[in-house]
């Protein structure tokens, strides 16, 4: 019944990290870290390696930047039976010098999230991390935006020029519905042919974990949950309800679940995420959620009327 | 672009009214009947028509029961440009003398509830309803858990014995995924020609709406909706994401966003819906949430793991 090749990656830490400039305490990456690997889970990714020369450390927590140190404090004394620890680098803000040899480090695989229009950044960034002997992938944001005459060339550049193990679609908007899901997956395939299609689902319409399994019908194999949904704006595909599709019996949910009673529920009190109403309305006009994020902080934040003429104004 | 023949139906007060026993008061029922008419919703259902001997008026509101001066009351003095006014008959738990002809009625629709075992009951309603001049639905619940040899005689039934203009896949335990909403919605369409299939969808898996998409898709043409998700355990499809896929323009979104702000959304203090962990559970393996909502009553309430260890042992 299941598909043994499907990999699956918890970013519980760094797409939360989104939402609170990453400022994650020790105790909750470890959970999370640990919950991943009792549940067999295949990567984790613990955070950005970005650069501290265009985020602030005073401003930005730990899981911004993935000091080795850091991320040693995150992992060590946890019994990990396979899980592969991963990090994003974002191809417009990050330094390639930031990469040090793979053997020195803990991290097994780089990920770099890039625009279309940084492509070339993203493979200039992937050549490094791949000959200092990290596994690479290639995750394009905002996807629901890109044309395909922008978007095909890019891709032929991923297949020609980089070693990537899988290349994403990523739904930064969460505007996707299931048929464009499919005609991207199976364009990456087409283009990119020598690697995986990996999937990256936002949850602003309540279809991230819908457009996750479209994907998977679709042959994606590498494909993105948090627990609880944890991320920016409405969040992301919740990673129970992709291990309970799923039905590898590799995977334990019962780690998980645990994960999401003790540690990211509790967050709830401190962090705001999840389906909303004006994360819903940018993601039906296809929008970045940042107009909404923004209403969300003001006292107009249940004035949905308002608000959706605003973004109308936008987009007509 | 949109499909003119596709028909909205919101069910807010009916199926929300399983979350709090009916007891919506006046104002809230006038105010989704107002925004509904308002927002060109082609049908909205106000209720049940259950039976008093079934249901106890002092224990269960009105709209339990939809007396037509209870439905008289909520719709008085509101505009209507052409919004039909539906009830929902339980065919185990209603009584056709309750059925007053149709030209006396508020009532332009009723749609009557059945399991595939009651298929018997719910023609006989049928067939009084339409011989009193309405129109008709029949609504299969709990179809995740129905096998062909049961449910295939079930629809021959409604094809040859009844008049329905639309027979729906109800997926009570929100536990369907795309590929069987697919199944199912070709199924009907070869086993009842003669009326249009609808879907009503739950969100226990965050699948509501996806899965509403996936019913149109196979050319599904009565959806259900209800505003913000309002109904029992972990809701419905949100009407506000179906009107922004569907894109007729003869919808307005706003009295719909209006009403989540002023009035559907204030009910979360007394209301408890949406998702949540154990309705996720139940609906992973395909189980009725009512085990989920008992649990929540609990203080055991985020002990997922042991609820988990629970509902594993009734199916396995």
């Amino acid at each position: 019944m299941f598909r043994p090749q499907i990999k699956v990656l918890d970013c519980t830490i760094r797409d939360g990290g989104l939402a609170n400039d990453s400022h994650f305490d020790l105790q909750t990456v470890r959970a999370v870290y640990e919950a991943c690997c009792q549940a067999h889970i295949d990567y984790v990714e613990l955070g950005y390696r970005n650069s501290k020369e265009m985020f602030d450390p005073k401003e930005f927590g730990p899981w911004r930047f993935c000091d080795e140190k850091d991320l040693r404090a995150a992992t060590d004394g946890i019994e990990n039976p396979g899980t592969r620890i991963a990090v994003m680098m974002d191809a417009h803000k990050s330094d390639p010098n930031d990469i040090i040899p793979a053997d020195e480090s803990v991290v097994d695989t780089i990920r770099i999230a890039t625009y279309v229009k940084d492509i070339d950044k993203a493979i200039a960034i992937e050549n490094v991390a791949h000959e200092r002997g990290y596994e690479t992938t290639i995750n394009v944001m905002a996807i629901s935006t890109e044309s395909d005459w922008e978007l095909d060339p890019a891709l032929e550049q991923v297949e020609k020029e980089s070693h990537v193990v899988a290349c994403y679609v990523v739904d930064s908007f969460g505007a996707l519905y299931s048929e464009q899901v499919h005609y991207l997956v199976q364009k990456y395939q087409r283009i990119v042919p020598s690697c995986e299609v990996g999937v990256h689902m936002h949850n602003n319409q309540q279809l991230a974990f819908a457009n996750t399994i479209e994907g998977i019908i679709k042959n994606a194999n590498f494909v993105d949950g948090t627990i609880y949904g944890l991320g920016r704006a409405a969040g992301n595909c919740p990673l129970e309800l992709l291990l309970g599709f799923l039905k590898n019996p590799k995977f334990d949910l019962r780690p998980i679940l645990d994960c999401v009673a003790q540690t990211i529920k509790p967050l709830q009190k401190q962090l705001d995420w999840g389906y909303m109403v004006p994360y819903m309305i940018t993601g039906t006009l296809n929008q970045h959620p940042r107009s909404a994020m923004a209403c969300l902080k003001t006292d107009q934040r249940d004035e949905y009327r308002a608000f959706y003429d605003k973004m109308l104004e936008l987009v007509e």
